[in-house]
């Protein structure tokens, strides 16, 4: 079973939902309509699914190796890699002056979904390459920029983050690797770095390791790392490459999933020192790396979009083909099991939770360019404010609902689920990364309550819900059935959501462990109606444009309506254990347990 | 990480929930007091714990493979089977009369809970053999079970039951093999079964097939059905072995979990026809194996139960041992993280999902007992219902919720969790299959809504609100926070489930593709309810003998308290979904997805 991009979907959202219209009279946008749209997302779902999703079993079962201190990649990747590559898919976000396409992140943003869709383990690669061009952009200088980005916009070299180490985890305080300034103002770098991401390949001919080092007598804690530029090879001036650089990989992890991906620890001057680049100022790196992450998180969020539209179609496929058991209401003979309503609410539920996530994700994109982009800096902050509040949730519930969905792919299946050659275990296995890797859910979730909700006093999170209040009233005006459904789910959502984001401003500091203790839970929440919101306005949209195309926009209708029902019905319980539950998170001490 | 069998709540449920007094007054349980349980459970645990669990890795590691037609099992298993059936486990809950030990069910359940999270993979060979003496002793001449139990009991053959058959899946209405009367009364076997847990191993001298398969001239679908007895090697009129018989292994599955136990394709009859003795009369082989199955399923419950409480106590182990991140209220070094309260939660959720499925899976085991052994009819009967109705939720409550406790396991561990050698990623693709096999969770919630929901009417259920309403009384009583709040959630769950029993009384007819559309969520919510409620019994029994043991006790209180705030209060959720939901499941035509 292979990937077929939802471009129809996309489209949707795009022209309805997250308004390309409104990108598409920003400065610097101006080609970008939707029909430019339909042609790059057909272009991309093309390339993905005939170039890429055929490579993600072959990926899991002949995963990256290691061999005398290489890697050796999937068969077929390094291929696809250089026809990704002259294709200017690696550019499609970045600027122009650096070869880039200069998309605005609203078109960019389906095109990342689909390449992950097709094959996560490859996809990967792009992904961290993306965020490493993203910090140089950001903090280095013109000499860094001009020598390093046009290349890995070419696909010629690739990106990677050097966060974690052993003892430190998620927690970027403890991080150890040291940097010493060497007279010609460059630095040699040792420390060990862990689960890195592509850290070693043979898809490329140079890999630039963006890396969090502490220079000798820097603050302790967060604010005494630096970022670091070490290339695996040297670059001359020229732009040709020289010396091996003093990092090495030791080993690679072997992994519940994406198995494609090499994860490697690497180890920095073991041989007398990597030579690294000061990217921006000294002490200043978690800030840099911070912008990169709000990218990366972003993008992880559209991973599990993708991993969920994957077993979706895979699971989809399957009951239809399989024919098992009578109809309900008496057959002849044995229906497909598309037939049988459990199969159908599985289905429904793997459909709403993706087409939620993607809407909101696709809005939230489309805010981001937004943010960037508008003339007017009233519509920039709001924007940004927006779109900051939404990355932890985008990243924490897309993934989250990523694992509940790729699981019920396996239970659509039944016995053939859980065997191997049937596909559908493997999403499930690759997805079960996603609330782990940049930032667990937790960390999206304090992140959300803290930063997010706590420190403007829940302003941002009381907008949302005045804008969902219109969503109600629009809703209000629709005679239907699903309209009033979607209502008053939507409303109890809502109301539940205002007193959560009041009841965390008004305890965060009297009851700060009982308020964390629902922190994630919150995420839950506001990703569910957040998600929800979208449906509602999908729905909106569908009636209007019902006759248009009855079986695409009554199919958007049922969604709706289903979400409502069985996704937007649960917030009521969430709001209950986020209010009232904290108390009973704490109660046990750890040796209780 | 290895296991240690949580003796302690076992007995606490026991003692207190189960009420071991009770069956010990039963006729031929005199002997099985608390005492005894006490001194049973301790030799299993450590039986489990020493001999078994060290093997459920190097399963993983070396699962079973084929090797010309015969399957060679994990490194240690066969030396492991043959201490088992020495020891006498595998007559735990067989008739003295047959060599086994008699002992009530409530005593045998927490033995296999522990038997099957010392070791799932490994587990599975006793358990397929507990079925197949059960079927054996329903239904067999007394000439066949005295040729098959006895060794059985002993752990020198083992058993199997051959069921799903490609074309056919869960439809066993489509089974086809084929059975042929000869001369002598015995009967030629021709036919192919799939997914045969050890239908082919090393580990005994010999496999006792149990076999579903259609006579000459049947009545077409379930009703013309034979249960057949076909052993891998003919046995003498002496008990000594013979002749191979005509069943092959023509190959087992690559599974995503429970590596070590060999799922096998069986052929039978490709040279001549499998010697086959029937079991009982011919066309009743469906209603004897469903005793068999009911049993089977019961003790897939105990595998979610017996594999959630293993990811939990590797989650605290890690969570224990796991330094990061200063505590939220101020340290000056990093915590372990089990201080961080998300970090607690996801603890606290694996921790009272288990104890609450560990308590109503021994309830229903104590029931069982009730219901065989009982000189009160009534009493029987009445025992019998509440088993009855309990199997389904108990199959299917405790499999779905194992699937989320084993995710959570990894969550704790974070990156680590991703990485196999940790062990976490074991015990969540183990524990995938437990949704599937023994009836899928669908057919779990079929059983549920059809023939123990609306074919009394709802009265066992109502029956079983009522007992809930006692508890209700009863916690009206304490004046403790706790108390107050299982109450409200306890209180609301209740009604909520009364409400969704009478939607399914009143709309089973006329909407039966809507109310099942319900019917996965209506076991979801009586299994958090039924499991909530005995946390309820639980926390009563904990605030009455806290001084006795207040580290003990003062934590299942916490426990309770938690599940009621965090679990039950989802509740009137699920019963809106169901109520409510059904039409926007069944909304979609099948070419709509």
């Amino acid at each position: 079973m292979s990937y077929k991009a939802p471009v129809k979907d996309m489209l949707f959202v795009l022209e309805n939902i997250s308004e390309i219209d409104k990108i598409n009279q920003l400065p610097g946008f101006e080609d970008y309509d939707l029909e430019t749209a339909s042609a790059v997302l057909e272009e991309s779902g093309k390339f993905c699914g005939e170039v890429l999703a055929p490579l993600n079993w072959t990926g899991d079962q002949n995963p990256s190796h290691l061999l005398n201190g290489e890697v050796i990649t999937t068969p077929g990747f390094k291929e696809a890699f250089q026809q990704f590559g002259e294709a200017g898919w690696q550019g499609v976000i970045h600027p122009v002056e650096f070869g880039g396409q200069g998309f605005p992140k609203a078109i960019a943003t389906p095109c990342a979904e689909m390449l992950h869709a097709a094959n996560m383990s490859f996809a990967l690669c792009p992904m961290l390459t993306d965020g490493a061009i993203e910090a140089l952009l950001t903090a280095a200088s013109s000499e860094l920029k001009e020598r390093y980005i046009p290349k890995m916009i070419l696909g010629e070299w690739t990106g990677t983050m050097n966060l974690t180490e052993p003892q430190a985890g998620s927690d970027l305080a403890a991080v150890r690797t040291k940097a010493e300034l060497q007279g010609d103002g460059s630095y040699k770098i040792f420390g060990t770095k862990i689960y890195i991401t592509y850290g070693e390949h043979d898809m490329a001919e140079n890999i630039i390791h963006l890396v969090l080092a502490r220079c000798p007598g820097a603050p302790e804690g967060v604010k005494g790392i630096s970022l670091f530029v070490v290339p695996k090879f040297m670059v001359h001036e020229d732009g040709s490459l020289g010396e091996r650089n003093d990092v090495q990989c030791v080993s690679i992890e072997h992994k519940l999933g994406i198995k494609a991906s090499p994860t490697a620890v690497l180890q920095f001057g073991d041989h007398g020192g990597a030579v690294g680049y000061l990217v921006g100022e000294e002490n200043r790196g978690l800030e840099y790396m911070f912008i990169m992450m709000n990218a990366a998180r972003f993008a992880v969020g559209m991973q599990g979009v993708a991993i969920a539209d994957r077993a979706y179609q895979q699971a989809v496929w399957y009951a239809n083909d399989r024919a098992q058991s009578k109809d309900l209401t008496g057959s002849a003979e044995p229906v497909t099991i598309i037939h049988h309503p459990d199969v159908k609410r599985m289905l429904m539920t793997m459909r709403a939770y993706t087409e939620g996530a993607r809407a909101i994700a696709y809005v939230a994109a489309a805010a981001s360019d937004q943010a960037h982009h508008s003339t007017d800096q009233n519509i920039r902050q709001k924007n940004a404010a927006f779109y900051e509040y939404l990355v932890p949730i985008i990243k924490g519930f897309s993934t989250e609902m990523s694992v509940e969905v790729t699981s019920l792919g396996i239970q659509v299946h039944g016995g053939m689920g859980f065997i191997e050659e049937t596909g559908a275990a493997q999403h499930y296995r690759d997805a079960r990364i996603l609330p782990i890797y940049e930032g667990t859910t937790a960390i999206q979730a304090n992140d959300l309550i803290g930063r997010k909700t706590y420190r403007d006093g829940g302003q941002v999170a009381q907008s949302i819900a005045s804008l969902i209040q219109e969503t109600e009233n629009q809703l209000k005006a629709s005679g239907s059935i699903e309209a009033a459904a979607m209502l008053k789910h939507l409303n109890a959502a809502r109301i539940s959501y205002e007193s959560v984001v009041a009841h965390i401003v008004a305890n965060f500091k009297s009851e700060i462990k009982d308020v964390f203790a629902g922190a994630t839970t919150y995420l839950k929440l506001a990703g569910t109606l957040l998600s929800g919101w979208q449906m509602a306005r999908a729905l909106l949209v569908s009636e209007d444009r019902l006759s248009e195309d009855p079986d695409f926009y009554s199919a958007k209708i049922g969604t709706a309506y289903f979400y409502a029902e069985h996704l937007l019905s649960q917030v009521p319980g969430m709001a209950s254990a986020v209010i009232n539950g904290g108390r009973s998170v704490n109660q046990l001490r750890a040796d209780q347990f």
